[in-house]
């Protein structure tokens, strides 16, 4: 395996501390540490987080993932002198993550203020194989001269989400002198956390144990010889009360941590490195590219993918950051479904099975929200956290020149949503053919789904539209017939129509109802120029030059010069909408009119949501537009791997990682899936020599290697499967050879 | 005025940062701010409390004064680096808190990494002329090449109690476009806290006001040329609910503001000075020493008396470290009444009156402690805050070797503080004549106070004895007939017999059950060889060597070589006790009995507490023991000035502060009142060549001036005094004048 290491920092760089953590997160679905350094430094947010653990700080404060307390922190002090990397002189420096094992390791030397040196080795991960662990070790090395070595480190309750506590503290404890342990409750949401850790030294240095200010430290005295090294391994277990078959979770990560404890550092990571090497060996995408950063983005993407899946337990999706930051409160978008689940769906289906299982499990909110919006069926929430209900802020922050609160119109009519999920049903069912999941939760994913929009759409006289929405382009709000919406809700209800029919579930009044409301849905078509109106108004509005804007895509620096209010008024959009569509149903209108479409509205995006590129990438490339495609495609990829060193403080953009995937699959490799037919039609960029990755379609496991001239398809597992390339359908038994 | 500048510090130090910050706080008796850096510090905690703004953070807490939203904090980068002392090199460091007239300054030389030189000017005052205003200055000098500077400040309520949150966001705003302001309240205990700031800079930058997690703050951008500073004036303005005479907390911040920004901080320092000029004029303790560290150490202590003293609202009383820290939760103990409340009495009495108010107003709490404990009459509080309630927790911090919790006996059974505070009362009551007082409250208090110790002794075949108690002494917990306790209980009660007389308001009941009281009230007498014992077993206990914790007095060490209930059955004093008895009733035993006893006691005595030193030197004083008495007073002005950089993390020590000034005026001075009778007898230590300070004594004004050889009384306002120096009585009509 060609092994690119794609996170290496070569310098210290406090503006770019945050950045860094969030990029460098470690994880596993169920936990997700910051890469944050050992020392403290002012500027930086500390973060760790366990899927599904919210709370509301207060009634003015919506649900927000909990920054649980610090398990990682350590304050060094060498004769006396605190460790930072700000003061004395660092002579080396290196720190990288390798996400082919999961270990995050940091290597320097450092000089004190009095000129000696000391040599600094900083191991950790959170572990792949137990969801529950995480174990770091330093090494420490005084190469001049003998010091004195003073190391504190324990559990720091002291850490808040910015200030918010959500945390009361239960129960501090030294189990036996050497575990420490501690439990803690939310303050609204009453689920319990419970951390226990215990540090092992090469030394017989004894450790003193405080607990104070709602700080749990060992703090070891030490006498450094020369070239002698001071080495501690610190291993810690994270358990809560809604764990999935845990009992206690205090006693639970007690247990953990004597039984880690004794196995050491080194043989925990290598377990878990051990799962990461399967986890490489079947999901890499590998890219030989002239251009080394397109391997790394995708392995950043697909290794960030991985960690931020809650996989082990149905009733949790994924939150807009991942387990990386705060941003976005950790709540969960239509991201999951259509950018993030397709990844997991053509490498372990079950896990793209499980995230429809989170929203088949919160119907009953779903139509909670649907009623008292006035609607039948399931109105899933725009945001949603662990108890499924609307979790989208009701207003804004306060607008601090007018002290007024503009009310958030998400959750009042971003409701395309409803449409993504059935769709994600839809595509799941295709490429699985998981008839159990679709006769069971399925079906009732769809018709739900499909009453609301039934119930949604208003009658014009005979004509229905679906009006006052908003689209993916969240710059255009309250609009009528947005198309993305409108074609997407009737392939909701058709889709709907056919499975309840395929089941024999048909009810005959809703069959009817949906009747009604296919052939009656008002279904917007490209004008004169070929371009398909985004809504009912947006082709009328005055346009402006986004240049400037466009300069600083996705910093939304045109709320400095416009206001909301004005912006709708104009063709401005902030992220894909029409295009969104065409990626998503690649057959609707010919080729030519989608390149039209692409362009038109292309030059009316800034691309201030990460959403966007991408998608742009996708659709470009099947377009033939490769050289467009790949600008695009490179431009998302520095999302979050750009010099702005500030890009990512509060996570990483878990949409626009999973669009990355996307664009090599679905737009570079340019796969498609109409119903049962799998296609092919690669339109690889110039500079990519070769793109091979894993496939999962209808219960076989393919592996794709596409050149510039040659497509080879092998069959690894599973059934035969039939595969359309460019015109021709082969059928693939063990492999196939097709020149292109 | 010989001025002495008490705290200078020449070097930044990391270790030091939160003594520093403790020890250089700035307030009002309303406002206290700690002297914290302006750019932040991992080490650093700031802190800004107003004086009864309480909230318990969760039913496991108990109440805490709220360390609320920061005011003072800026981050400064130039050139795109963080300002911070640890980076770069230092070239010039000074700050000092002038106390003369309440100003912060620091002035430092900075080189940055690329070795550019940078003047930096820190200006910072609480205002003694506006209880509510806090102002800032800074100006920043490019020395050798132009730079870009860019400065943010504003509010910052990510601050919190160690990770406590005791304030939820009510409002953030910035009025047209110059005033931040918000308003918080308090989570538990519903209190608005209204904050407003200004900031004016002296070139065209024009800032750019963010709100975000919790901070609204304001970015002024700025091109430096070299030798043009930039300068910025911060006026900010604190208000809170709990006000008295303030109907609108937010509007007042704001209104406050708008005066205050357009007066700039000259000005306003310039009031602030010209009050701080009044209260050194008629308060300070001048000393004439060898040792220059005595009048430091007396400036400080008053200083610090001054700005934790809530003087304008008698709801309220002084925790037990100021407003300079989170230190016992802002809670009042005794140590009011006994340490601070005499300094008050004898400068300004209507202070000590308010104090005595502030128990006044809560006798409905002490009553309802008491019939809770099965007692009559008022038990006050050990510990309390604003609700007058028993704050004391009622459990200590976990044990966190066994995971149990100890119950604390001080709310229990540390009962002497309801003696302490008749004791103030009748203090007050001498010192002052106040007859409207005594009258009203303070016969009140007198009256309940007594009422609870008649109905707290227990007969023991017709003796009565207090049993079970705590004396100030807190190593010794639950014994019977604590020496302190019994003689000052009686005190009490003969004391409210004695004024309900006066006042002709004798109760027949009351009378007869205070007369059977005091007649049978068992009162511990010198045993044969002249030692008052303590308690009723004390003298029995084992004695161990306490040199080697004696060493580390202040620290409690002893507790790591025996736990409480050892230490309990062992003749080791935490602090004074029988001596803290022979203090505060210097003629209770001849002279000799009192040095035989202050010699036993203090070689039991550990001094763990910081209330003990300071009482053993002046009875030493008052023993003759001149050389043992300066001792005790120079290490007792060590707690807080000593070289010990975490000795005032938390908070100074407001009691020990207390206890200078009484060392200086009751034991070198000597002064002691026998009800009517001011009575001074001299015992300066060697060094001293003059002692000088002003003494308030019923309504009169009266400055003494004292040398090794002569003693001058001079009267400044009020009517004659009767004065007895030494054995013979003078009349002071202007001036007297004594060969001693």
């Amino acid at each position: 395996m060609n092994k690119v290491n794609p996170l290496i920092e070569n310098q210290f760089d406090l503006q770019a501390v945050n950045t860094y953590a969030a990029l460098m997160t470690q994880g596993n679905g169920y936990l997700g540490v910051r890469g944050s350094f050992d020392e403290n430094y002012t500027e930086q947010t500390r973060g760790m987080f366990v899927a599904g653990i919210y709370n509301k700080f207060s009634s003015n404060d919506v649900t927000e993932i909990v920054n649980l307390p610090d398990l990682v922190g350590m304050k060094i002090e060498i004769d006396g002198e605190i460790f930072t990397l700000q003061a004395g002189e660092v002579v080396g420096y290196e720190r990288q993550l390798d996400i082919f094992t999961g270990e995050l390791v940091r290597k320097l030397v450092w000089k004190n203020r009095t000129g000696h040196r000391f040599q600094f080795h900083f191991q950790r991960f959170v572990s792949k194989a137990d969801l529950h662990t995480i174990a770091s070790k330093v090494s420490i090395t005084a190469l001049d001269t003998p010091a004195s070595l003073a190391l504190k480190t324990g559990i720091d309750a002291q850490q808040s989400n910015f200030g918010k506590q959500h945390l009361i503290e239960e129960n501090v404890r030294v189990m036996e002198k050497r575990i420490m342990h501690a439990t803690y409750r939310t303050s609204e949401s009453n689920l319990q956390v419970a951390l226990a850790t215990f540090c092992k030294v090469t030394q017989d240095s004894v450790p003193v144990f405080v607990s104070k200010n709602r700080q749990l430290t060992a703090t070891y005295s030490q006498h450094l010889e020369v070239n002698q090294p001071f080495v501690l391994e610190k291993i810690s277990a994270v358990y809560t009360s809604n764990d999935v078959g845990v009992d206690e979770a205090d006693a639970a990560s007690i247990q953990s941590v004597e039984r880690n404890g004794s196995a050491g550092y080194d043989q925990l990571l290598n377990q878990s490195a051990a799962k990461w090497k399967m986890f490489w060996d079947n999901k890499r995408v590998k890219i030989s590219s002239s251009y080394e950063m397109d391997q790394l983005a995708l392995d950043f993407s697909i290794y960030h993918m991985e960690i931020m899946t809650p996989a082990h337990d149905e009733r949790l999706s994924i939150g807009a950051k991942g387990l990386t930051g705060e941003g976005y409160k950790g709540h969960v978008f239509w991201d999951t479904e259509l950018f993030i689940a397709p990844f997991h769906l053509h490498t372990v289906p079950e896990v793209a099975k499980k995230l429809l299982t989170y929203r088949y499990l919160h119907i009953e909110e779903a139509k909670y929200k649907s009623a008292k919006n006035g609607y039948e069926g399931t109105l899933f929430p725009w945001e949603s956290a662990l108890t499924g209900h609307e979790e989208t802020p009701e207003y804004a922050a306060i607008n601090i020149s007018t002290g007024k609160r503009q009310k958030v119109a998400s959750a009042d009519a971003e409701h395309h949503i409803v449409a993504d999920i059935a769709f994600a049903v839809v595509q799941y069912y295709y490429s699985t053919l998981d008839e159990a999941f679709m006769q069971n939760e399925g079906i009732v994913l769809l018709k739900e789904t499909a009453l609301f929009w039934i119930s949604r759409a208003a009658n014009e006289g005979g004509r229905l539209s679906i009006k006052d929405v908003i689209g993916p382009d969240e710059y255009t709000e309250h609009i009528d017939n947005n198309a993305y919406t409108n074609y997407m809700a009737a392939f909701n209800v058709q889709q709907a129509v056919f499975f309840l029919d395929k089941y024999n579930q048909k009810d005959l009044t809703f069959d009817q109802r949906a009747k009604v409301f296919l052939q009656n849905l008002y279904m917007p078509r490209p004008n004169e120029e070929g371009i398909l109106p985004q809504d009912d108004t947006f082709l009328t509005k005055p346009e402006i030059d986004l240049t400037k804007y466009k300069m600083k895509q996705g910093s939304q620096v045109i709320l400095l010069d416009y206001s909301r209010a004005e912006i709708n008024e104009m063709q401005i959009l902030k992220q894909a909408d029409v295009v969104m569509l065409l990626y998503l149903m690649p057959n609707l209108f010919p080729a030519e009119i989608v390149k039209k479409n692409l362009q038109y509205y292309e030059e009316h995006t800034i691309h201030d949501s990460s959403l966007s590129k991408a998608i742009h990438a996708i659709v470009a490339a099947r377009c033939g537009e490769q050289d467009n495609a790949y600008r695009f495609f490179q431009e998302a990829c520095l999302i979050d791997l750009g010099s702005n060193p500030k890009s990512s403080d509060e996570g990483i953009h878990a949409a626009s990682l999973g669009a990355n995937w996307l664009t090599a699959i679905f737009g570079f490799a340019n796969i498609t899936m109409e119903q049962n037919q799998l296609a092919i039609s690669p339109k690889m960029p110039r500079n990519w020599s070769e793109l091979t990755f894993p496939f999962e379609w209808q219960g076989s496991t393919l592996v794709f290697t596409i050149s510039q001239t040659e497509l080879k398809v092998a069959r690894k597992a599973g059934p035969e499967v039939s595969l359309r390339v460019n015109k021709k359908i082969y059928k693939v038994l063990n492999q196939i050879q097709v020149t292109l």
